[in-house]
């Protein structure tokens, strides 16, 4: 049976077979129901015979088994039946062709290899999976019929362009040949049916560079260097103006060099040529960029890519041909206009190469941006106006911004991608919020559509007005507005440069020509990104805003002497060397030679410095508005971690329901203070001890002060001391004798006190409760502290909640004695005062023993609070200090000894920053089961670094935790990332939990012209 | 009902009731029935008027309730119910008396009060029970009926022994008050009823002290200080010539004593006198010795102590009066024959505290010891004879060697105690061995008699005779040979100095003139221990035998010098100062003031040396049945944990069926070989590298030949390279200068280097398989050294069977990158020698992670080693390294800041001794069970320094491990606890979980005389 294009309504009634893989596809955050899908009109129906269906055309096809082999194979496009509109199987790209295909907008036809023939040749020592030949044969036949031209033809050749596809965009990680079925005879015909000799060469020789570079890992530079040989000796500076016979030249010379290069000359076999691009890109799904990309991403290396192999249309073919890019809305802002760029007369690889200036789509674009270029809405309005009528019904369609890539072929459109537009943080919500607007999405989705870690863009600090108009000599150039946001630090050159930086803790800005995909650790690691070449959908601007850097780029006054490894700015005589100051500002575009000082963005502006009212700004009120959704549905509580009153009050500002966390240690490294807690910690004499603990108390007591009012009405739970005792002991000499003499001590004394605590593992050492117990005073000093502050403030009217956290317990008996004490302590201070306040007394778990008594202890812990840094320290015996010298190893993956792959990664991410659900994750539910036993009542919540990461606080829902616990800038996050869960848990939106970080569109260094 | 002595056959008629207590009774090892109580005759009846039962006496009792309250006291003797005998109620003594009294046996009449009292006591803040008051004056009741006297009577008054008793003996750790009731009326009284005024007064002259010392805290010096100066008025130099006015004066300076130290008078009232010495007694369970010695044998601090209160009889009333100890054989051999040690007219204190030399019992003994001293068979020949009787009943009816404590009072035998002896390990075993062939026992109870600890020293060396020649100059003194075994190192004089000099890791000899219950700490921190005066009951003598130390007391002609610390011999010029070298023999009394090497023992003469023939030795041969029958009844398996091919054949010949651990690090740290091991590790060129492992490659495999021919038909397990590479490195300049010489690297480049991989926790940094991972060559190296290794052994014609051990592993891939490289290895190495062995591969499980992940992982691993060092490590967040800040604390115990109890103890054993089965335990089992799920096959065992542990062999049969692995002179140990493990399964001696080693019997500082 046929169904697909030609016989629409065979969708609805009786294409079963595909409605299973059908519902199966779930656009992020839909919600609402498929729209019914727009039947095709035959005008769109863009290739003339009606070839066979799939099913025919591939053998017999019975579910998903061709001729008794798994299907493997899937073709799109006129006359073909519709895919199983999955991604997972078809990758991003494979599906938004497939669909496209089945909406009617023309697509050029092709077919998908789906993600299990890679994922088998992975796993089978990249062998092909047997029946896959045959199938891309068949495909292949179909589309030769579809588009009456043969492979290897020598009159009538088919040509198309072999792509990657993995499930998730992963942009110019993976690998594409264009022009693929090109041969010394195959051109001739080539050149022949489009009566353009120069196009058919100029083709051929990008198509043996492309492979031999793709499929042969041959260096590219030594085909460049020919050309640029080739157009010495014409005479010519510009590649377009080298003649057809030049070209031909070129294309001989080519080969030589590949012979040359690898020993084998270039393939004239169509059909080897295909294959071997197939290998080819599955090969680069495990090539180490792709590989680096996924881990910051933590997609798992196991998905695969699938290839899809679609007929070439060209951009290049004259004035009335082009290739572009474009958002269905902004994804900058989000507001709600088509945004793009474009070439004439192009291949895709041109847009982003830099070397040429892309133009704007149309005319608002070019007025908006100051372009004098011409539009494509004037040059080529036919076009235009198809393409905005495309896009409108893509949008419609998926319900979503959209991504997408077409191409002119002499003034037909044609539509060679489309997916979910990534988009900056503010895009995302303004869209998000003109679509519920709009009726496209309900309130849920627009809490879906906003990934939490996009909300960090809007608390992120700008530069103040006021710090600019001070830096203006310093004001060096203007580039565009790429992504925004304020950094500043000093200028490296170089990806290697910026990683050491980082390494060594020193801020940095990346500044290149223009960046490619090697530059993505250097992006990373660098506060911000300034490029000299490229627009906003160049590599380096859809990077950073995916990982939510700033970034201008473009700033075209700015020249790099490569040679002397140097900056200057055309027409002044400023310079920036590696190392110096220097300030980018992502918003406007703005580049100083300095470094300035960076002002609270507009949310915490309205929020913490009240120095902009709410109705002042639309940022704060969306912001506002997402937050009061995602409370509305979230059954998580937020907590932040917080030291000090400030902190607190920023918590709460960003909408904290307690403190989850106050270390109390960090209190004692005020330099003021320091000597007191070295007396107390280590003075031999009673005296000098007391009179240090007398000190402390005050000082602690202050503390607490100001965050009990801070935290008027809410939980606040304090840590008692943690850390390893060795800690606090001075470590130079100097600050020894200091101390010796504040303690009345000889320095020899102090020497041997140092010495004798020293420990060989102190994360393992007498550190948490384990000081609290053999110096009990220390405790006692601290809930006295505690209560006597809590008591200060309720007497000021104020609602005082104190929850004292005890740390490092592996057993009931720690915890009974700790208990003991703060019990004792509350009761004397509540009887000094008059005045008894309610309070918890609760226990870090972060221990695997912890966890596995937690029956026991939580007989007596009123509260438990995963301390998953620690947890994920002993649960893997890896020190955080320590990981460095394998884990980052460990996720890049090493070199696997053994057969049939390359690389083995041993973990898929950091535990330290994903909570590592598998083994940590098993102890946490373990603790949370073994305490509600005894103690039902018991709140349990987490702590650690992961309350602030999206897919841990998912997880921390999953299991029923009551709370999470972060540091205070990341509450938004995790209100938000609380509130998806809650949601997922309804049935929306399973996918949130697989996604890193958003990264936006990157046309890729061979995107198909 | 009346049951007991008056009715004998209603036990078997009708005492329903008694039953269930009675057949909880379980004598250590006792499988066979108990055998019938023997009928009581009425000559031993030995109290004139029958009173009624315990049931009428004490109220109205159902159960264990009276008049509503819980039952806590149990009378025994004449005419009472026999209460239940049960240890755990009763305590220790308790039981005993109870029982004897049941046999019918002569024991003074008396009551117990309940463990399950002190436990009240002890959880409510000191509180006595409800009911408690009106049950002990019940009780007393009875008393007063049974012996025809009353409570604080003027004329004829009772008094009693309060004396403790937990489930366990404690010798000397807790408290007793002898002839309480007596006051300045009462002595009177007592003096006219035994027409013996000086009697009366030394009596109560002793109470006095003893309760001001026990229940107040009187330091007793202040007492002896007065009892010297009353020597010196009446011009006398012994206690027994002060007359009864001298005496009656001194309980009148006493009492002022008393009312000078405490602010309060001494109670006249008897009542008062005996509550108050209840709560004293209930008191010293937890005071610091007693915890110090229940943590030394890791007995629970919740057991509490039982209360024994027993009508006074007096051994001090005459020359046909006495008081002694005994055992039914001879401890310290096993010898078949009554030993024991008695003083006539004297109080059980005095035959501890050295002043009178104890006599010998009887002739035999006499004449073995050369003793000229009369025995008690030559002086009351009548008594003599009673007591063999009664001591062979005890035998017949306790199936074991019982240790007796009896007092004559005016030749009349009473017996006060009986227990089943503790012995050292030769006796135990000839004791065992002589039961079997007497018909006493089976051969599952002679296994179960033995403890597994006791076998060491049957292990342990001992001095050479050629050494001895060589030392003979030196021989300094003889002693008695109170503890067997030979021990050297520095004197030291103190308990203090022991504890340090263990601390600094150097052998010591602690040299006394007497010890005491203080002293237990510095006699396990010795090697020996050397008294000058006690005999073989002596503190010394039993405490030395109980944890194995070699013992010599009694050593008369050795002078302590207190003032200027030193000790001579006396009639010679020898001198012996702290510090100077000393060895003991305690098997032959010698004592040498020099340093003596040691020679194996005569079991490993035989089965390693060879040096004795089997036959030659009786000792190896039982020691050679043991380990039959052990073998004969265990299910667990025995491996050793060996590093050189000597190791493997010792390990074999002590019965190792493997071997589970060679840590191939140990092989590396050889002077010769580690200056490869640096290049190996840490040069940067591969040259430098390659020709370190090349030759580090020829050196293992060596190492690996020898343990392969060694371990012949058997698996040995070999650890790849575990610890942290930062180890390797040199610490001083000049060695750092020698290897960058070697490396052919700058010093700089090398410190560079070692900077670099400094850890700051090194135990949770790059260690372990993460060294191999990221350094494949040495895992290669390995893997090569273990098969080319292998393969060359089994050309000799040896079934070589190697296991690879993977470590630290947390996940799958981690072991797949590891395996592969083996895999390969090994098939290179047997496609180059032209054969194929079998091998497995495997892995620790000495991380959370791993025990939680050990499904995934058990699908490539062939077996798990747990390795309990680091899981407790890494389960407790504890390193064993630094554990010394705190740990000791916790197992001692802090003061308690809470209500109800003064000290709170964390752990109750150091989980590096003894595997935490509640927490590190659960995740063995964890690990078993999801190891077992994907590979039904896995084989588990153990390899921590747990697997030669009783309780924690115990515990891996319990869950059922394959095997345990443990150093080669341990392997005997974990064979016989294994075998009481399985015996124990089938439902014989479950108590041998529960003991730590054994200890044996003291008499203690204060024996009822």
């Amino acid at each position: 049976m046929r169904i697909g294009c030609l016989l629409p309504f065979a969708f609805i009634s009786g294409a079963v077979a595909f409605v299973a893989p059908a519902a199966r596809l779930r656009v992020r955050g839909a919600l609402l129901p498929t729209h019914p899908r727009p039947s095709t009109t035959a005008a769109q129906s863009a290739v003339a015979e009606p070839p066979d269906t799939n099913t025919k055309e591939t053998g017999i096809s019975v579910g998903n088994v061709v001729n008794g082999f798994e299907r493997y194979v899937f073709s799109f496009g006129d006359g073909c039946d519709t895919p199983p509109l999955d991604k997972n199987l078809l990758g991003g790209k494979g599906k938004g062709v497939s669909e496209m295909a089945d909406m009617g907008l023309p697509v050029p036809p092709g077919f998908v290899i789906t993600t299990e023939a890679c994922k088998y040749y992975r796993n089978n020592k990249r062998a092909m999976p047997e029946g896959l030949d045959m199938q891309v044969e068949a495909a292949m036949k179909v589309l030769e019929r579809q588009m009456n031209a043969q492979f290897g033809s020598i009159d009538n050749p088919l040509l198309v362009a072999v792509r990657s596809g993995a499930r998730v965009s992963m942009p110019g990680m993976m690998e594409t040949v264009l022009n693929l079925g090109l041969n010394d005879e195959a051109v001739e015909g080539f050149a022949r049916q489009t009566n353009n000799r120069r196009l058919a060469y100029d083709s051929y020789r990008r198509f043996i560079t492309m492979y031999s570079n793709v499929v042969e890992h041959v260096n590219p530079r030594i085909f460049e260097k020919e050309l640029e040989k080739m157009k010495e000796e014409q005479g010519v500076t510009q590649d377009v103006d080298l003649s057809a016979d030049a070209l031909k030249e070129l294309c001989q010379r080519f080969k030589a060099l590949k012979l040359k290069a690898t020993g084998t000359p270039f393939p004239d076999d169509p059909r080897e040529q295909l294959v071997r691009a197939i290998r080819a890109v599955f090969d680069s799904w495990d090539s180490e960029r792709a590989g680096a990309y996924r881990r910051f991403h933590g997609y798992p290396d196991d998905w695969g890519t699938a290839v899809v192999i679609m007929t070439m249309v060209f951009g290049n073919k004259g004035d009335d041909s082009a290739t572009g890019v474009g958002f269905t809305r902004d994804p900058s802002t989000g507001e709600k206009r088509f945004y793009g760029e474009f070439l004439p007369n192009a291949q895709g690889e041109d847009v982003v190469a830099g070397i040429r200036t892309p133009q704007p789509v149309n005319e608002l674009q070019a007025v908006r941006s100051g372009s004098d270029l011409p539009t494509l809405e004037k040059t080529m309005p036919e076009a235009y106006k198809q393409l905005m009528e495309t896009a409108q019904k893509l949008e419609t369609h998926f319900r979503d911004m959209q991504d997408l890539e077409f191409t002119i072929d002499k003034g037909r459109l044609f539509m060679l991608q489309t997916r979910t537009g990534k988009r900056t943080g503010l895009a995302a919500i303004n869209i998000a919020f003109d679509m519920l607007n709009e009726g496209l999405i309900d309130e849920k989705e627009l809490i879906m559509r906003i990934e939490p870690e996009q909300l960090v863009q809007l608390l992120a600090p700008v530069f103040d007005p006021q710090e600019k108009k001070r830096a203006s000599p310093h004001l060096a150039a203007r580039g565009l507005n790429a992504g925004p946001g304020a950094a500043s630090g000093v200028a490296v050159f170089s990806t290697e440069k910026a990683v050491e930086m980082k390494a060594k803790g020193v801020k940095c800005v990346l500044v290149r020509e223009e960046t490619s995909p090697e530059d993505f650790s250097g992006m990373v690691a660098a506060e911000g990104v300034l490029t000299m070449r490229g627009g906003s959908t160049s590599h380096a601007a859809v990077v950073a805003r995916g990982i939510g850097k700033p970034c201008v780029c473009g700033c075209g006054s700015l020249r790099y002497n490569r040679e002397e490894n140097f900056v200057r700015v055309e027409g002044t005589g400023m310079v920036l060397r590696e190392g110096d100051p220097i300030s980018i500002d992502g918003t406007t575009g703005e580049v100083y030679f300095a470094e300035l000082h960076t002002t609270p963005s507009e949310v915490l502006q309205v929020l913490i410095d009240k120095t902009k009212l709410p109705e002042e700004s639309k940022t704060f009120q969306q912001f506002n508005t997402i937050m009061t959704l995602a409370d509305k549905y979230r059954r998580l509580r937020v907590h932040a971690n917080a030291d000090t009153g400030r902190d607190a009050e920023v918590a709460r500002a960003l909408g904290a329901q307690g403190i989850g966390l106050t270390r109390t240690e960090h209190m004692f490294m005020d330099k003021e203070r320091l000597t007191d807690v070295r007396k107390m910690l280590f003075s031999e004499t009673e005296q000098h001890r007391k009179e240090a603990v007398a000190m402390l108390l005050k000082y602690q007591k202050s503390d607490f002060v100001e965050i009990f009012r801070a935290m008027d009405g809410h939980p606040t739970t304090i840590r008692l001391l943690d850390p390893p005792r060795h800690e606090f002991m001075p470590h130079d000499e100097e600050e020894l004798q200091q101390l010796a003499d504040a303690m009345d001590t000889p320095l020899e004394e102090l020497l041997r006190i140092s010495e004798a605590i020293r420990e060989a593992n102190p994360m393992l050492g007498h550190r948490g409760c384990r000081l609290g117990i053999l110096f009990p005073y220390l405790t006692e000093m601290q809930a006295q502290a505690i209560f006597e502050a809590a008591v200060e403030v309720a007497k000021e009217g104020k609602t005082v909640m104190p929850e004292v956290m005890v740390p490092l317990v592996t057993s009931k008996n720690e915890l009974r004695h700790q208990k003991a004490i703060i019990d004792n302590t509350a009761k004397a201070a509540f009887e000094r005062s008059g005045m008894t306040l309610p309070y918890k007394v609760g226990t870090m778990i972060e221990l695997p023993r912890a966890a596995l008594r937690a029956k026991e202890i939580a007989e007596l812990a009123e509260f438990f609070s995963f301390g998953t840094n620690d947890l994920t320290q002993s649960t893997f015996g890896i020190s955080r200090d320590d990981s460095g010298h394998f884990v980052p190893a460990y996720i890049s993956g090493v070199e696997y000894p053994g057969e049939g792959q390359e690389k083995i990664q041993i973990l898929d991410n950091n535990p330290f920053d994903v909570l590592d659900q598998d083994g940590v994750g098993e102890l946490m539910e373990i603790a949370r089961d073994r305490g509600k036993q005894s103690n039902p009542n018991l709140k349990t919540g987490i702590c650690g670094e992961h309350g602030g990461e999206g897919r841990s606080v998912n997880f921390c829902h999953r299991i029923g935790l009551d709370y999470v616990s972060c540091s205070p800038y990341r509450v938004p996050v995790a209100r938000l990332a609380a509130a998806q869960a809650a949601i997922e848990e309804l049935g929306g939106g399973a996918e949130v939990a697989y996604q890193g970080p958003s990264v936006g569109y990157i046309p890729g260094k061979t995107v198909v012209s």
